[in-house]
């Protein structure tokens, strides 16, 4: 979508710093992180939010969930993470591409 | 599971105040809510954490997304509604049964 940060980054047109990048979704480091780690975790296709998703989505949210588990993973944070997605602008939603935070590394 | 505090609640064993139940997944309030609105979605199937969770269930994880949107959409949080995953107890995670919080209901 034009103007989307998101899809500028996911075609290349800005930079992002990858941990992943998938033939549906890729996964980059947030540049304001608020815990230790923070990735982004981005289905390629636009939607604006999670109310945007339709029944046909279903595989690619699920393929999202299980991908922040194998990220958790990789990250080394597997043994405490979040995973949220904030949905509209009063729950914190900033950018308009739908994006689930991954979210660990705190200190034990 | 047995001695699961979630799995008492899916075999009506222990009452919950549900909001939602369907064939794999269901919905109960929060006994002890951190947001005006907060509902748990909760799988049938026993998984401890999203670590828990396999291929397999990629389609399941789908829909618990698509289910919080349109629970967001029933219980009239749909402006403004987060949707969380605790993975483990240094994330806040105090049941072991998967399980996402939809939150919302704040004031504007």
């Amino acid at each position: 979508m034009e103007d989307c940060l998101f899809c500028k980054i996911i075609k290349g047109e800005l930079p992002g710093n990858f941990v992943y990048q998938g033939k549906e979704i890729v996964a980059f480091k947030d540049t304001h992180p608020s815990a230790p780690v923070h990735v982004l975790i981005v289905p390629k296709k636009h939607f604006a939010d999670l109310l945007d998703a339709e029944k046909e989505d279903q595989a690619l949210l699920g393929e999202i969930q299980l991908l922040a588990a194998e990220l958790a993973k990789q990250l080394k944070i597997d043994k405490a993470f979040k995973v949220l997605v904030n949905n509209g602008r009063g729950a914190g939603q900033a950018i308009f591409h739908l994006h689930y935070h991954l979210l660990g590394g705190w200190k034990s």
